[in-house]
């Protein structure tokens, strides 16, 4: 077992945060890191080894001048405990067995013929066993099952991490569901639910692009745009329960409607049906599929081309917003839409050079693809975070 | 004095800000309050007692159900020290003296002819002179002087805090001046200086509507727009420098041209400047003035109350930008431009319902005029919380 609640002091979460997330680290640098006598750090790091989530690495030599006795690093040990992740959408759950460190040691896929709440739940526990009956690497007896205790899922829309509530889920239609209770009783495992995008933001925070950054953004681009922001190492959740709307930022009031009742949002220009109702719009073929607008546009289709230019464009213009209110110290883009990421890059960043404001142009944009088993690595970070708060 | 350095532990500081800017509060409540014991909150409270910052307000009877012995609540002296805050604009500087609760107890203005960093010092030192000089309530020997150490300067622009450098201010036209060691040198006083906008934004969130929250943001409204934020308790400085430039935020690609460089940013549309280029397009009178413009409108004239209005909306847009992405409890709109409150009021309301996506339209917004001393009262503010941190 993790160590007992009585000996998680702030110590001993610090400790093994920064061990987990910036790791492996001597004694003395972790000492330094946090602010704690070398003495503090070894009655906290103390009940990790015991309890087998730390382990002490093999001295390393030091030279150089003021070298002193070798150190011997404390790492993480990766496999002392597995997490499940489930992102669920509407139409297919996509899950991953994952190690202490966030890597993805196994994934599958679940078509999903209908969002029907029962339905859904049923193919979750079946799923979720499914993942969990995989033998695991040969060294690993009883496989994942015999160390995993914890899942995370991962859904669209208006989520209560506190207390695992569904609060709206628009995509799979869902209102008020006790999501984590159910799944606690379905699998028998820890349940932690959590908005999608912040779910994947906390994976990049802790284990990607964002560690040890005090403010970092990921901004997601598909079926609808979205944004997780960290400040001052936090994840912004918002007074009044919005925060990282970047899709509602309003950037042309004579642009298309949207369904938030306003116009020209940077949704309503640029995500995935924004682009579809565009493009057929431009080609006068009503039946044309995002697909087919990709392959149109890479064919050289110039008013289809523009489509995607105007999208890019508008994501870079809301992005500057974050950059020139907030100042991350970098952005990540990212999503199912960047599937199409030639099409975009270059208007993102053009977008984004007019109108980010003086040195907040200086912010590092990385622009990339998503691969599909990342939304469910997130479900499974926030359940190692759930860990590690527990 | 102030508790020397050693004396200052982090609880010292946390008890002194938290009676600064929520008490008085007795002993039990601030320990509830800080997580603290009470043996920990009073071993705090001592020396900040002795040296006559705090004081115990005499007991209060408690009545009621669990109403132990009377608590002796603990509140600041508010006149143990004073504080000189000074805006410098490019045409005046504006000063107050405030107590140790951000009280303003006098204030002046005085006009400057030119920004000329040499004559505007001289300016400065003889305007704090006279500041001090003034005798003060009856019950103080020595008037403002004798309690007065330090001074804070707010500074329109690129202003690095920590150095006391000031990057460059437009408005004044300075580049890399150190203000602090000038100002210092000038006055005999210790000198902490900042951009005005921040320094606003610190005075609302210590002795203002911002007190207690998490998060909060300030919006200001004159020649350019600005904007302060607060998150997670702690104003967002950017990690490239910029923060809060709500100003360029594009909420309209086809729009005006701005001076940043791209179009239709809210500043294009409403700040000053705008208002009186838009006002004087839509008269035909290139001579035209903000108040002209101001006392057209409220005579009914359509055409520049249209001006208002698109400006009010393009402000509103630009603060539910703000709400979506941040999510501040509460968001404060003030400034010079909010003299024409009338005419802007109902359309920042209007752009805001309309742009400000779910449930972050309940984010309230305080509208309001900025009385002129306030910006200098946010430059006293500054230099209390350099006290504080002292
Ligand atoms: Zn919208
Ligand atoms: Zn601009």
């Amino acid at each position: 077992m993790f160590p007992e609640a009585d000996a998680v002091a702030p110590a001993v979460t610090a400790v093994f945060t920064t061990v987990l997330t910036e790791g492996p680290l001597s004694r003395v640098a972790l000492a330094r890191r946090l602010g704690l006598s070398s003495a503090a750090v070894t009655k906290a790091a103390r009940p990790l080894i015991e309890t087998g989530y730390l382990e002490e690495l093999a001295a390393t030599e030091r030279t150089g001048p003021g070298a002193g006795r070798p150190a011997s690093p404390l790492a993480i040990r990766a496999d002392r405990e597995f997490f499940v992740g489930v992102k669920i959408t509407g139409d297919e759950l996509i899950g991953v067995v994952c190690d202490l460190r966030a890597e993805v040691r196994t994934s599958a896929h679940r078509r999903l013929s209908a969002p029907d709440v029962d339905y859904v739940l049923t193919e979750l526990g079946e799923f979720v066993d499914e993942l969990l009956d995989r033998p695991g690497s040969l060294d690993i007896p009883g496989g994942y099952r015999a160390r995993t205790r914890r899942l995370g899922l991962a859904v669209s829309g208006d989520v209560d991490r506190s207390t695992g509530l569904v609060r709206y889920s628009p995509f799979l239609r869902w209102h008020d569901l006790t999501l984590r209770e159910r799944a606690e009783k379905l699998t028998g495992l820890t349940v932690t639910v959590e908005n999608d995008v912040k779910a994947l933001t906390t994976a990049e925070h802790w284990f990607g692009e964002g560690i040890g950054a005090e403010s970092f953004a990921l901004v997601t681009v598909g079926a609808g745009i979205g944004c997780g922001l960290v400040v001052g190492g936090r994840l912004v959740s918002g007074s009044h329960g919005v925060a990282g709307e970047i899709g509602h930022i309003g950037i042309d009031v004579n642009g298309p409607a949207c369904h938030c009742g306003s116009r020209g949002c940077v949704e309503a220009i640029a995500d995935a049906d924004a682009i579809v109702r565009q493009a057929r719009a431009a080609t006068g073929r009503p039946e044309l599929t995002f697909e087919d607008a990709v392959a149109l546009a890479r064919d050289g289709d110039a008013p289809v081309g523009a489509v995607f230019a105007r999208a890019g464009d508008a994501i870079g213009s809301g992005i500057a917003a974050v950059a020139n209110l907030v100042g991350p110290a970098r952005i990540v883009v990212s999503g199912e839409g960047l599937a199409a990421y030639d099409l975009f890059e270059p208007h993102i960043r053009a977008g984004f050079q007019r109108q980010a404001f003086g040195t907040a142009a200086d912010c590092p944009l990385s622009i990339r693809p998503l691969p599909f088993e990342e939304w469910a690595r997130g479900a499974a970070t926030v359940s190692i975070q759930a860990l590690v708060a527990s």
